[in-house]
């Protein structure tokens, strides 16, 4: 069934990486929050209107956007109870040796280098913003993977940042110059 | 819903791997005859029960277990076509530009090292054995995470020999040595 | 020692990048010649021009070039006989189980995805152009960490082409279109 | 010069490994203290010793061996001024975008899992103990890829106890039975 002449357009997978998000309550803000949280100290002049843009880039990523899809289709599978048997239980429960919401996550991280990698890890430990309240959200939702993907997003758009700060430095400029 | 008391047995999570590989008509030794393909020219005195007794090493760890059941569940999803659009056009048609099967397969061959990682590399595109024959499968079948899968497991388990045999050689000798 | 004020010039890095690769007799276009034998089934209307557009723009990414000088400074020195027992030894015999080359590699290829590793790992064993030279050159050179750096270059801008690839079919078109 | 023959034996590198840390003023404990900061909040009955026997078996492995043999080579090439321009200063300088030396000791996080991963990350931005000492050293000391090659070592014995702490539960006991 390798019908590889049916494609699915880019368009519509970027709109359906937008929709499952939102679908989940997560916001482009929610996760540039995040990154200008971990990127202010070391990034003078930076806005948080620089921060959106940079999670925006990040989000139109082929590999990010087929991370967040698969990752939230087995979350919303696990609340509605449709995983086989022991799937269910280990992604219901979030269980802590269970790591393949990390390792999905980190397909993306890898491709912005090892500044996101490290900021990944760290993240994952000190849950910042929306991170906590995925983790601790209560009643019947499942969040094992989403957790993962908004850090592996904010951890992308942050590597972003400190590359281009680089950038600015260089040519004399922070990110002050930037509208 | 963290209920991080309620957990899943390991021998349960061992046993759901090997039915999930049967289900799929995999058997340990279509993937101990990869194995020897790849590490008989390099490994004097190998038989296929060495690379019978690799194979069933690495499917006895927690990382390469949930990377199977995960990549299995999607699969039989997209068989049945229970995943929503367009995740499951995309996962049916197994894109080439879809890499969360790849992703997913080289969590576990990263814990096997970088000699796990280029053989991993070489079975994707050199497609030996059962990993040919899932490549082509005809009808309805979806195999998109599990040939990765299985060169996973392969990979993982050359590894595992090409370092043993280094151990065996320290000592004066050789796979022929062991029964 | 942490003087992070005293910085060396992005400029000046990619000029020592090209100055290593010069000195260790590889040229883009021997790169760009694998990359073509790789992509080019793929790929209608691909020209080695192509191939050499694509390798020029992974050679200015910082953790390529990062790389490249570090793998390069240690093939030199083991030829000049000035690392430290057993380094020395191990890099001058390019030990089968020394994986610190492919890690090196392996960190610029993440960041081109999935398709890039996979085809690191196939360019590893079966040694192509450039590095079947590399991998067989006679007499005092040592390349260790040449034969990588170069898959991985190859396998970084192979990759890159294949997701153009396919934003070109979607815009109607293919690499014939492209001057 | 791929003199294949004359192989250093792994007792060799496994001392050299231990000398090389020693010269470098780390010792197991230190490491091991790490370890136990991590872990202790997670695992009953943890006391320093486990964490010192597995620091010594995450030393025992060959990834982890050539990892801090290469790495540390670099700090002291970079100490005496032997590197040549401009990696010398970009090691010398420890510059923020430099990603070799988290790269190389990803290699070896790797093959600890995904929980490695994330710790390593986490240790990466908050440094303690020893890692804290090696990133303020004063005078002209190195240790670019030390501060790296030591999270990596912590992170993965923290990850060897998490794994063996779930094996233990299953067994229905903790740490405190372990002698
Ligand atoms: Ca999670
Ligand atoms: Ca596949
Ligand atoms: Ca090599
Ligand atoms: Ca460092």
């Amino acid at each position: 069934m390798h019908n590889k002449n049916i494609r699915v357009h880019s368009d519509e997978v970027t709109k359906a990486t937008y929709n499952a998000l939102e679908r989940r309550h997560v916001t482009i803000e929610d996760i540039a929050e995040i990154v200008f949280t971990m990127q202010s100290p070391y990034n003078e002049g930076l806005t948080i209107e620089h921060c959106i843009q940079s999670v925006v880039r990040v989000l139109n990523k082929r590999e990010v956007q087929h991370a967040v899809l698969v990752g939230i289709e087995l979350d919303e599978l696990a609340e509605k109870r449709m995983l086989s048997a022991p799937l269910q239980a280990i992604i219901e429960a979030d269980e802590g040796l269970f790591g393949v919401d990390e390792t999905l996550a980190l397909g993306s991280v890898f491709t912005y280098g090892s500044i996101a990698v490290t900021t990944f890890g760290h993240l994952d430990k000190q849950k910042i913003g929306i991170i906590e309240k995925l983790d601790t959200k209560a009643g019947e939702s499942v969040n094992t993977f989403l957790d993962d993907l908004v850090g592996s997003i904010a951890a992308c758009a942050a590597s972003r940042l400190a590359h281009r700060m680089r950038d600015l430095e260089e040519e004399g400029g922070t990110f002050a110059d930037i509208p």
